[in-house]
């Protein structure tokens, strides 16, 4: 049965998170600039997660999340019944990401320093507005060889590495505490307590020709479905799997 | 001899015929979304679209843009040495575009009525605002069968096809006029006349690692070459091609 997948934070700052990794998958798979047009998905990625990091303290943030990640974690040492192996594993990339994390320049720093980008950010972000003759060091840096264009790329995205890693370990590791439940929106609505949740996943088979529209806060959620061709809310039951993810 | 080809447009309308030429490239190449984040391409240059469409009247600019051609045109007609057969075919061409663009719709208005596009244009322009969760509706719909996607992506992209076929010949009969010719920046510098021109068109050597900064008017322009790694500008002196387009 083919599925849509939903994926929907429960706060603001998992909200940016989610945005974040969002951005960085496709900087990585426009980064090559084989195909036509790859230089506007890697250049508008690029410039919105610096307008991001100008927006919140992503570094400070991650580096506490981890550590709080880390916490839950080091309470479950020595517990029986827990896969002390694995556990030793995941406190150990903890620790790893959380170093380099701390380590790190402010994201973006080098990134805003440069000449090259900064000359080609402003006039980015206007209508159509990625043409020669608005942005010609853009374009005659796109006739360079392959090989310098790629040096560039991972100077680049060397910089963000060290928030690539720490946030893909938070989100996969966040994501890893929630179980697929079935569950069933009577007449299009559903809604339950949760537990200090960040993310809540969900499966929705194609069929319904439905999509949910999510509110609520890290204790408390409701999941109205909306029917793609109306716009209005679905009057059938709709059963759907469930994950909720803390 | 490797050359990378600049075009600068000498006039704001010009400017904007050019912007809306490469996004209407961009939607087009993006249209057919087999490429990861193809939606993020076509949805961008189309609310790019209807962002400029908002700002000039660019249906009545184009008419009387090509009207303009069309006189031109009609005044070599019995002249001798002036190709009858191919001006025949020119004006033809003239007729046919120019007539289709004054039966078709304002630029925009149907792609401004559908609701689907309404919903997800706002957020689109959120700094990583095409996510599920900040656009259900277009997550819902990115897994559509290939068949009603490209239903829809036809019926959005067959209203601008009057534009597109108007600016097309406007474009190039404009480009048409030009003659590629050698010509030397000294100390990196170029001036020069033209006669109510509308685009210059550039071939510059990559190996001199400049490109141009252009200013000017439809009556008289300046090249300031710059280089590249510097952002200087050039002080030698650079050769390329220049033709001036009216």
């Amino acid at each position: 049965m083919s599925v849509t997948k939903f994926e929907h934070p429960l706060n603001e700052k998992t909200r940016i998170y989610l945005r974040v990794e969002s951005l960085l998958n496709t900087l990585t798979s426009s980064s090559s600039f084989e195909i036509r047009d790859h230089h506007l998905l890697f250049f508008r990625s690029l410039f919105d997660l610096l307008e991001i990091f100008d927006q919140i303290q992503l570094k400070s943030e991650l580096a506490k999340d981890l550590e709080k990640q880390r916490l839950t974690y080091k309470s479950w040492l020595n517990i029986e019944g827990v896969n002390q192996e694995m556990l030793g594993k995941i406190l150990n990339d903890i620790d790893l990401v959380h170093s380099s994390l701390l380590s790190a320049e402010r994201f973006g720093h080098s990134l805003k320093e440069d000449r090259f980008l900064s000359t080609i950010r402003q006039r980015f972000n206007l209508p159509g507005g990625a043409c020669c003759f608005d942005l010609p060091a853009l374009h005659h840096w796109l006739h360079s060889s392959v090989d310098e264009k790629q040096a560039d790329v991972q100077r680049w995205l060397g910089s963000l590495e060290p928030l690539k890693d720490a946030l893909s370990l938070w989100l996969k590791l966040t994501r890893e505490t929630g179980q697929f439940r079935n569950q069933q929106a009577n007449n299009g609505f559903f809604q339950s307590d949760a537990e200090e949740a960040n993310i809540l996943r969900l499966n929705i088979p194609l069929h319904y020709g439905a999509y949910p529209m999510i509110s609520g806060h890290k204790n408390r959620f409701a999941i109205k479905f909306l029917d793609f061709r109306t716009g209005q809310a679905v009057n059938q039951d709709i059963t759907f799997e469930l994950a909720v993810c803390s």
